[in-house]
């Protein structure tokens, strides 16, 4: 017997059909004798509608009262989620974010969770109850309603896991779990029993959307075993969870991910003294731009060229702004690519095992895709080439590194 | 300077444009210098669709659950209003019932107001701020969501006025004020400046249907003047206050109500002795039957008749449970007649004036008409007619107690 969170999306509970999908779901681990808390999202559509009632008053609402206004989303949904337990025969009962004391900051529109009062809920499950909360929704100390931002339901469910201390959080989604890399893409793609918090991190941050970054990183600092999984299939999932020091033989590399929202910039001929960094990023960062990759060579004479890599919709702005500042940083020109995109190899393996670059290079080298940046960390190697051969390279690398599935 | 409630009803905030509409009356209230708290409603058509989703899992949704559900409705409103509000200029803040604690029972969808705590909305006033409170909800002692029923923002909107010892509540609906009588029948019928408390009562349960009753015995409880006003144009509306003693000449007959929705049985040849009443009027309550007037004539022999009147959609039920059971009632047959009409004549004046029911009396002969049942009480009088006649008998009546508008 287990205490389960489940956390169920705006799809998963989409019309009323799929709230009596999921409420047979969570009857269906009940009946296996386990403890569930529920955590959902408002129906698909359902805040895009209240957004849209708030736009017609305001462009810029007042962030208090967007947050009364959106968190109807889920409170709508757990009541007819409970209604439905209920009407099975399944007792069940509805709170709110403010209702279990979910205590946020007061940062509306963007809050972040502070504590959970596990009271109500425990006297639930030990009165054989399963608890259905709203997701996504919290409330600040005066008692004002707090919301997540999108996406925070995952937040929430692993944030009443650790509180509960449960011993799993599952998401259910859209997909049957973590992949090796995207199918889409690579049709040998595997689905992975498991993988570390911080490879889903760096998946995650590297573009892979199966779960939200925030929910990982919380789940990592509190330990809760997180389960992505299908709300449409059944089947075990993706388990993320923390390095498991008893397994000799762990993969090098767990997945691929890449990213075609790349453009970089070069800025050609600066001085290679202290500070020219720091002026070149100051002037990107003053104009609100986000850089991503960052570059410098050992100059061999007294200027160099300094790379850096934008958000693909940032880099017209990004490169009129050095241009019109080239005489300021003492550079002699800017050049850029829009065409550009960035594969990634991410695994906990990497830390214990040496040549997994050179191994990397090999795969592209013999594919002939040139490596135009590079960047590392302790557990991922990433690579720049031309958008063209973004596939190539990240067919290449699954079958070099091991990931190909088996055929059938 | 004064502190005014005002509340308005789904159709008064049915739409953005309305809500807008809301936003600038208040703001003009506010910009005379007086402080505002705001009721509203769920926009028309929200709780209804509600409603319907329930409905789509369940017949008979837990009650709980049904209270969490359509609370989100008034939760919608509150916040766009605020957005309106504050993006108009004027600062303002939402609350739902829970957060102005507006404490109740624990009878869901059909609770009852304990409590409120003021609190947080004096402060909100003493910033300059409008309050916009959501009606119809409230919570128990454990927090749980509940609802006032039908109607219940009207009693919401007095219980805050008596909570915060308001100068006046402010019904908003979609008449200009309480009227002599239904202008839909009497084209003669004038807008009331004010009528009393218990004259309202009388109204509203005689068929009036401007103001929830309950709402009025809550104003006049907590003697809380009550004003009833048009959302859509602008006018003094109708003040609903205490009798007041200073005035010499209270007219004797305030308002005629009357009500289509009658039936009446007569229960022939019963015995003439104690428990016959109650054995007829027990027989009838048992099958969830609602008894209004009642009539036993004193006999002139052994037997007597017993007359009562149910509600129309009542008729054929109560005549057939009388049927089957004649003999227990020791009773020789029973008549009926579903085709009657009940005018009653309200006016606090009654009190102090003799010879109003000789007057009604001749008005209805003087037209002819014939009258089957006769019901006092001490501000008002009704009869029941036949059908046909209650137009006319309710223009004779309003006429003979000098209640016509004078003509333009």
């Amino acid at each position: 017997m287990a205490l389960y969170v489940q956390k169920f999306g705006g799809t998963s509970v989409g019309s009323i059909e799929r709230i009596q999908a999921v409420a047979d779901k969570v009857i269906g681990y009940r009946q296996k004798g386990h403890d569930i808390v529920v955590v959902v999202s408002a129906m698909s559509g359902e805040t895009n509608r209240l957004i849209d009632l708030s736009k017609q008053i305001n462009d810029n609402p007042v962030a208090r009262e967007m947050d009364v206004l959106v968190s109807t989303g889920e409170q709508v949904t757990i009541a007819l989620l409970s209604m439905a337990l209920e009407a099975k025969g399944c007792p069940a009962r509805s709170y709110t974010g403010g209702q279990v004391k979910m205590l946020t900051d007061n940062v509306h529109t963007k809050a972040r969770i502070r504590s959970i009062d596990d009271e109500k809920m425990r006297a639930d499950l030990d009165q054989g109850r399963v608890v259905v909360v709203a997701g996504f929704q919290g409330v600040d100390e005066d008692g004002n309603i707090t919301t997540l931002g999108r996406g925070g339901s995952d937040t929430s469910a692993v944030a009443l896991a650790a509180a509960l201390k449960a011993d799993e959080c599952q998401i259910y989604t859209d997909v049957d779990g973590v992949y090796t890399t995207d199918p889409r893409v690579v049709d040998k793609a595997r689905r992975l029993e498991s993988i570390t918090f911080e490879e889903m991190l760096e998946m995650a941050s590297l573009g892979s959307k199966v779960l939200q970054i925030r929910s990982v990183e919380f789940a990592g600092k509190y330990n809760v075993p997180l389960r992505v999984l299908s709300s449409f299939e059944d089947g075990p999932g993706t388990l993320i969870t923390l390095e498991d020091d008893e397994v000799m033989e762990q993969p090098i590399v767990s997945g691929i991910a890449f990213n075609r929202d790349e453009a970089k910039l070069t800025v050609l001929g600066v001085d290679d003294v202290p500070g020219v960094a720091s002026k070149i990023l100051g002037l990107i960062s003053s104009a609100n731009l986000e850089v991503d990759m960052i570059i410098q060579n050992t100059a061999e004479c007294s200027t160099t060229d300094f790379t850096f890599t934008v958000h693909r919709n940032d880099y017209q702005k990004a490169k009129s702004l050095l241009e019109s500042n080239l005489e300021q940083l003492g550079a002699r020109e800017v050049a850029g690519d829009n065409t550009i995109a960035k594969v990634s190899i991410v695994g906990v393996g990497m830390r214990s095992h040496a040549g997994v670059g050179a191994k990397m290079f090999a795969a592209l080298a013999e594919e002939n895709i040139n490596v135009l940046m590079i960047s590392t960390s302790e557990i991922k190697i990433s690579v720049v080439v031309d958008e063209k051969y973004l596939e190539l390279a990240v067919r290449a690398l699954h079958t070099a590194f091991g990931l190909d599935a088996e055929e059938a």
